[in-house]
């Protein structure tokens, strides 16, 4: 039985995290608004501490836990933002971390979780090898494993950047959030629910990695298909706690083409002067490709995060 | 005899412009401050409509002249960011522009211009042949032709970004400035002179565009040298009114490599997840340069824009 956050807790993740995150901000851009036939507002994560919303779950997630525990320290297996966010909460709250990668991950990302002062344990590059290890690294050290996003102390940190946003735009008519793991607009849905509950939420998913578009359609969390799509922070899956609340909240998840994400990229780039990662782009290529749907819409769309390999760009 | 701008003067163009150009964001980066020894904030001109800071001396020039001259419309020669600036504030007034664009400039640029509405006119990419050509376009149209930075007009329209800045922050002890043709340090000399006098500015230019520095240290105006610096928005040289402000206030220009001014662009758009151009990555370069000179400083870089061409990066 998965519980719902109340209100209340919502606005004390949000209390909780202030002096930690940044209040990013929220752009816009004529020519995107002109193209688009829409008002769009661009919520800017990308800006966030470590370059992503995830610092948001990953501090609110080690705030939750006692004092004791903290000292310990915190553990989590990932390839990409989720390890540099805890790395951060970690080093902020002046605690150990430990980030299990697979041996494949980027050096740039583990250039930047060694930065912020975690130890780094490298691992064969498959989910058993990644689990394996991390239970491993708990039991010896006694640190707290956190999840990336299938957890609600996760999820309640995430949330905090829409109530953000829906204090900084009124009105959405529609926010759209990135699907991957699940656990951004598992919070996105949670802060519309009590704060905006005439307000759209619509997940935006690569069709290259499309298991949240195939499991809100059949009602049975489908497992991934070793997903290849460029919008690399969207190749995770659903689990169980974020599905429960896509389900219940989420209106529809749209797909978009690789080419449609690239373009998508391209335009914010080009235009709105920000580094955005294809995961965040996602959400324009949506509206750029259903215009009749979105037409003189007021539009929220989240763009998670910036971190990209700059010698490796799709153009 | 040049005239110095009045401190009412200077509060007239912010007061003007207000509702035509965006107040921009002061970034700052943690990690950038610790590599520096520094505090830095970055004042995002990059993110100013149509993508620099060329906006705000374009729009207040064109707002000083008379109705009737307005209706006739306005004219430059350009292959850069003026032209799009002056598009766009003839866009936005709803009166006719012109720009005289050398046959060489980038295809981008030229697209930019014409979607404000501007009607370009091409000419062989010579400053003879822009300057006769601008001329005959003049006498055709009975229009006004706007200098890009060599004007009262421009300077105290650029001169705005530097106000909002010493709202936005406290206490600088250096503004960065980089210096190309003078309109933008002009401004920001100004602005620093009646409202934070003890703020020293210091102007940023590629050793191979060295036309300030050297004009600076021999007090004469000194002639381009075929300037090819990557810095293109740098590329042009000083006129004799920007020179005049620049003697009268500015500290010092100080001079950085091709190389310093790619690795500072690359470190700004990594880490602050901003697009700049090599023209404004280039108050960075001086920073991280001379480190010892900025220890410990409270200092403001404007970053002047964001206008690259994404399919020719250096990186």
């Amino acid at each position: 039985m998965i519980q719902t956050p109340t209100k209340t807790e919502l606005l004390d993740a949000r209390k909780q995290l202030e002096k930690y995150i940044h209040q990013t901000p929220v752009f816009q851009s004529t020519t995107i608004n002109k193209m688009a036939g829409a008002q769009l507002f661009f919520k800017a994560e990308n800006l966030q501490k470590m370059g992503a919303f995830k610092m948001r779950g990953a501090m609110h997630a080690t705030l939750q836990l006692t004092k004791e525990q903290q000292q310990k320290g915190i553990a989590t297996h990932s390839s990409g933002n989720f390890a540099q966010a805890m790395a951060l909460s970690a080093k902020l709250l002046g605690i150990p971390a430990w980030a299990v990668m697979p041996s494949n991950a980027p050096q740039v990302k583990k250039v930047a979780v060694a930065s912020y002062g975690a130890t780094i344990i490298e691992c064969r590059p498959t989910l058993e090898a990644r689990e394996s290890t991390l239970k491993k690294v708990v039991e010896e050290n006694q640190c707290t494993p956190l999840h990336p996003y299938n957890a609600i102390d996760v999820i309640l940190g995430n949330s905090t950047a829409t109530q953000e946003l829906l204090e900084q735009v009124n009105f959405l008519d529609i926010i759209i959030t990135p699907v991957g793991g699940g656990g951004l607009i598992s919070g996105t849905a949670l802060s519309t629910h009590y704060f905006s509950p005439k307000t759209k939420v619509i997940g935006a998913e690569p069709k290259l990695a499309d298991d949240a578009f195939r499991s809100l359609q059949t009602g049975i969390l489908q497992p991934p298909l070793k997903p290849t799509t460029i919008a690399d922070g969207l190749r995770t899956s659903l689990g169980e706690i974020t599905f429960h609340f896509i389900k219940k909240y989420v209106e529809e998840i749209q797909l978009a083409e690789e080419n449609e994400i690239i373009e998508a990229m391209h335009l914010i780039w080009e235009r709105m002067k920000i580094i955005v990662e294809p995961s965040s782009a996602i959400t324009l290529a949506i509206v750029l490709k259903n215009k009749s749907y979105f037409k003189n819409k007021r539009i929220g769309l989240i763009l998670s995060g910036g971190n990209v390999d700059l010698s490796k760009l799709p153009f």
